[in-house]
């Protein structure tokens, strides 16, 4: 009946993660030796990236009477149409990326002197605004490994799938963009590995605190890696492990505890299930053709000035993929992102400002979401507390922003996708009273939803793995 | 920081939960003092129901060229159609019930003498075989509280919505029949109260025990009670209150202990993921008139001789709900369901063995099943494994169904919707090793899951209650 030998418990999982995350001097090598295997991967040019009009694109066609733009194989992805009725009067429409099939999100996890790595890929994405960027161990959509494309299998996903897969530690479905997908859907994993594995020039052993530092780079660690960094929860540090300077950090250690918090678990969970009763949305997938507003090109499909996006086509010639050559459609936001998590100490304990929003192509259409986050959804109301919280976050004083960068989203589906992600300090002036579409939680209690699908949306979730990288 | 003084945190709710399952002699008044009431209650005539045909039903129609069934408010539910793609060739397509609001099922609770009690209600509902069974404390839906109809406000309610309600210890979205209704969820909470309420002749408090021994007597708890009572969390009661007298019932005490069990949470919570990984379903919603193998009398809309239901109309003469008459449409099961949990005392620990079933209206198609659910969902592949468990459940020895009556589905919706409910004990030479879509789980693992939605479906709920009435 107990666990069997060697096998990582739930509670074990924690404290392995945790000194990972204050791995210092005990990693396997100085986050110099990183830089060095980056700037070589980089000079390999495996990737060029053609922008071509939608005609050109090999496989792709506009589907009879819907006018979706689909794979002839009928798989992969097609962009099709979402209506919605959202919060005031009036409907609205536009295109989106439909993509029913869950695909593996995987880090391999192995010990190298009592100390966890995770095994990170250079790797490379069409829509990526510089080719190269930190990624899981495995990417792989259930087409990859399904085999439609007739190419290679991607290195370690038998690590992940099957009888001799290693010891899941963690296992979860969580969503990906409610703007741009239809309840798009990805299996973000973690194995712990007891064995060695092969080497792969493409691949690196990096503790979590050299991971965590790296993603304040612009544009390194990738959308995908970024999400099943924040599936791994962490207790809070030792002080001898971590000892910070000044009085926001230590409150920051405090949000670990999983004793404190101005909210109770289940106060979180009532204020949850509250909003998403209060929502009334009606959405419904239809087909491209009956999209209002949006028109063909050549060259892509745009809507009207205000459209956020719009959806080009490119060819790619790659040479160390699973198939060589292959071309597909993108979708381009225009314009960069914004994510913001609003940060107080409350208490001495460090509280991230939780907006409950709403974005049509999420399955319960909810999902807890970053204190800002634009550009803002079609058919929501922007409530005073919203624009009150994004005025504050444009004027906070430098010294208040905890992070800020600049990264990407899946370059497999977005076109130079960025979106500036912050975690802004705000001081005693800014009240603990908010509006009910927002809710303090500390980063023990985001971590601690992690565990289930349908609680934090994607910014969400990139921002808390950013937090890890305030200790 | 703190929680305020008189709050009853999560560990404490669970506390009170434990003792008022094995209140015993604490209670505020014995059983009998219920069966008196509740022979009072039933002697009152309040309803009568009258089959008619579809064109008497008053505010109902056809809606233009869909020709769903609908009320001319726009409101409460209508008929409307269903097609899917299952794990076969071919599609199916039947009726559904679409409610898209979201209602509350709420208990109140409250102390006497130290022991928490249930105030529970006598409630008739038109679909009802019995017309009156004992109810959550309100049950309403969102036309209800925000008066569609116009009639008088369900008592109670007020405890449940706005700044003055008590203390919310359980509030969470569960889903309802996945073959019947279209990703209907309703709000489960159990608010726990300090101060004295109004009394009410069609209400009475019981001891958690007192509901648990009454689950056993058919068609007397009606569903909503039963998901309710699921999700209130039980801890493994102290031998002192709770001392049985054989093997399984011992072993059935450790399936309430956290440490104890054959998998761990995160194995299956990755059971589960894997498993809605694998299903490729594909649904969606259509008109009515699209449903193919359906056709209209005047006084059903029935499928062909394979088809588990129909569609009926009824007239409601009532005297004390919130409106005096009505008409509506009522879903009506042809025979009976089956809902059988295997249990198996696995190294001297109970464990129930849990079907991912795949049901087209559930939002995730997937949930967590009874071992054996009949009938059989189209479109659903039947594997080995579910055929033989039925067997083994067919067959069982009188002396090992731990658990057998015969409990009504909602009234409102259902008439005379009744599924046979088992708990049956399985011996030493059952396997542990089961196929890829069972998972053994404690008790304490089924109810850790109901803190959120989408894992357990309702027939798996009513059990989970069931299960505690063999403490």
């Amino acid at each position: 009946m107990a666990l069997a030998a060697g096998r990582v418990g739930p509670a074990d999982a924690i404290a392995r993660f945790t000194l990972s995350a204050t791995a210092g001097e005990r990693a396997r090598s100085p986050i110099t030796e990183f830089h060095r295997w980056w700037a070589e991967r980089a000079t390999i040019e495996r990737f060029s990236v053609t922008r071509v009009p939608f005609r050109e694109l090999d496989g792709w066609h506009l589907a009879g009477d819907s006018e979706n733009l689909v794979h002839r194989s009928g798989r992969f992805f097609s962009v099709e149409g979402l209506r919605y009725r959202g919060d005031g009067p009036g409907e609205q429409s536009q295109p989106i990326i439909n993509q029913p099939e869950i695909g593996i999100l995987g880090i391999l996890v192995k010990e190298f002197d009592g100390v966890l790595h995770c095994l990170m890929q250079a790797k490379m994405e069409p829509g990526n605004v510089n080719t190269l960027q930190l990624s899981p161990t495995v990417q792989a959509t259930r087409s990859n490994y399904t085999r439609v494309h007739q190419g290679n299998m991607p290195p370690y996903l038998e690590y992940f799938r099957g009888p001799d897969r290693g010891q899941v530690l963690v296992d979860v479905l969580q969503s990906e963009q409610g703007v741009w997908f239809w309840r798009k859907r990805n299996r973000n994993m973690i194995v712990h590995l007891t064995e060695d594995v092969p080497e792969h020039e493409d691949f690196h052993w990096l503790p979590l605190d050299q991971i965590h530092q790296l993603l304040k780079t612009d544009n390194l660690v990738n959308m995908d890696a970024r999400t099943v960094l924040a599936c791994m929860p962490l207790a809070r540090p030792s002080t001898a492990d971590c000892s910070p300077d000044d009085p926001f950090a230590w409150a920051l250690l405090n949000s670990y505890d999983e004793e404190l918090g101005l909210h109770t678990r289940t106060e979180i969970l009532s204020w949850f299930t509250e909003s998403q009763t209060r929502c009334e949305w009606s959405v419904q997938r239809i087909p491209l053709s009956e999209v209002t507003g949006w028109s063909w090109s050549d060259d892509d499909l745009a809507g009207g000035d205000e459209a956020p996006f719009r959806i080009i086509g490119v060819r790619v010639n790659a040479h160390n993929r699973e198939v060589t050559n292959w071309s597909q459609p993108l979708l381009e936001p225009l314009g960069h992102g914004l994510a913001v998590f609003l940060a107080k100490s409350i208490g001495g304990v460090v509280h991230f400002l939780v907006q409950a929003r709403k974005e049509p192509g999420l399955i319960n259409v909810v999902e807890m979401a970053p204190t800002v986050q634009l550009p803002a959804v079609a058919g929501a109301v922007c409530d005073q507390g919203a624009v009150a919280y994004a005025m504050e976050a444009a004027a906070a004083d430098p010294r208040r922003v905890r992070f800020d960068a600049l990264l990407s989203e899946e370059g497999g589906r977005f076109h130079h996708g960025q979106t500036r992600y912050q975690i802004i300090e705000v001081g005693e002036e800014f009240p603990v009273e908010v509006p009910d579409e927002y809710c303090w939680m500390t980063a023990h209690q985001l971590m601690g939803l992690l565990d289930h699908s349908h609680y934090l949306n994607i910014e969400a979730r990139t921002l808390l793995a950013c937090v890890h990288s305030l200790w």
